[in-house]
């Protein structure tokens, strides 16, 4: 049986739904933005990336990401942390007050080319100033590695070069760096393999799972790192942003469902479920689409 | 990090859709039930529940059942089973020439009042005469027992009557007992202790589990379970079903994210992903919904 003492007591979220989630919807009023960040705000989640800055021409809709950082109600405790992939991201980024930043790096080399056109070394090299001058202002950087269990483009991804590019980051100078499953083919083993592996070059406490549900195994695949002492993981209120490679099929996996099965295991996350449910309806109505999480729709079923 | 070497090198699915999944859906006609039987007899699955054998009146989804067991090409080495809640539907059974029958009892004494208006020792006395005479017939009986992790009535639901109802099914004659998580409530440290504790009462080889997915828990409440040596899966094609006291929710687990997971893991079911994708949404063209599958909607997102 798996050991239950090997698991965290406590695990962080990290609130992925207005950034990583919102940019994979249709676009949505930054009114609605804004109040989907604010009643998440109210659910005990303590990290909730709410903004890239991106150009607007490639991502559209985070063209109000100064707007949304400005308008938000800050709540003390939560870290609102926006995506910044270059320099001009993070002045914009820093010109509002953003509490952290992010970068993102691709394991697959074939995915780096096509999604930012340079290979991963290249990229990595991109990123080098922007850390170093967030960390200068004093901003603490995450970093993103995605195609970790394997990529549209290639398909499988060698474990030496998830590996290398986790490392590299932490080296670079992130905090953390979050193993995405972006474009969630991993299963359960292959998602404990892959995590042991960066377990050998970067520590528990700086790792995160970034795992989408398109295959429905997101949660399986939590299940079996969370023995590894990972404690932090990525996820989208209602499942927000489906899955770009794949149209009507499912993305991050949902903060609701995750939230459910670590409430079950007695794993605290301080994040309160109704609340959670509750912001993730009303974003939906914005959407055209009912909420990505079986939590949030065997509740609001119930409520008929 | 879980047991790979605990966990067995081959898994039996029990292929539940054409009943417990069509039962909950809105009735479709014979033809696409045969045709969704003949279909599935062809993707490499060895168990298909295919009838139930009650009252047309308490469930008239399933009026046609001995239609379908005398309309479908039966194949070689696979078993077309049929629930007998009485002996007058063991009788209608054995009348066209049923492979297996089950009986199908709860571990919530309230499900059981509000469900079959017995207490649950009364409804297993009611079954004793169908299983021996089931058995004098040469037909083995499965024992299904519901509301093993939570009951929609009743709420939390003692161990010792999950252990006491499965263990008395197999007294009583069962072949096997398959836990049900009714309405996919479950969580993975729950149902493994469930399944710890019914394993003092019952061998591992003697027990299925039949986990739903309303609450997204299904395929990681599997992992959980598989270490516990455990190999017969309960699952219905495109998660056919729903969830009977949610509706709009999901209910049993889909095959075809129990196999993805299975492949990855490299424990070997038999059956043809893509055959089983192919036959679920073909029975979801009558039914007004697609697939209830992350792996189907994912795969057929891919076709366009």
């Amino acid at each position: 049986m798996f050991d239950r003492e090997a698991m965290p007591r406590q695990v962080n979220i990290v609130e992925v739904g207005p950034r990583d989630g919102l940019q994979n919807e249709v676009a949505v009023p930054t009114a609605a933005k804004v109040e989907l960040i604010n009643a998440l705000s109210k659910t005990g989640l303590r990290y909730i990336e709410s903004a890239s800055f991106v150009s607007p021409k490639w991502v559209p809709q985070m063209a109000d990401s100064s707007e949304i950082m400005q308008q938000i109600d800050r709540q003390n405790g939560i870290t609102y942390s926006a995506l910044t992939p270059n320099l001009k991201g993070l002045e914009n980024a820093l010109a509002v007050n953003t509490d952290e930043v992010a970068v993102f790096g691709a394991a697959s080399e074939q995915f780096s080319q096509r999604n930012i056109n340079c290979s991963i070394d290249e990229s990595l090299e991109r990123f080098r100033p922007v850390i170093e001058q967030a960390r200068a202002a004093n901003i603490r950087v995450r970093g993103y590695v995605s195609c970790v269990l394997g990529c549209p483009y290639q398909g499988e991804v060698p474990l030496e070069d998830v590996t290398r590019v986790a490392r590299q980051l932490i080296e670079m100078g992130c905090y953390e760096v979050s193993l995405g499953d972006t474009i969630g083919v991993g299963t359960p083993l292959q998602a404990a393999r892959m995590v042991k592996a960066v377990l050998e070059v970067v520590p528990a406490h700086q790792l995160a799972l970034h795992f989408h549900n398109t295959y429905g195994q997101a949660l399986a695949n939590i299940l079996a790192c969370l023995e590894l002492g990972v404690n932090t993981i990525d996820s989208a209120v209602a499942g927000l942003g489906g899955c770009p490679y794949a149209k009507g099929a499912s993305g991050n996996v949902a903060t609701e469902d995750v939230v459910y099965m670590l409430n079950g295991m007695g794993i605290d996350t301080g994040v309160d479920l109704d609340a959670l449910i509750r912001a993730g309806a009303d974003i939906c109505h914005h959407l055209g689409h009912g909420p990505r999480s079986q939590v949030a729709l065997a509740e609001l079923a119930k409520e008929g």
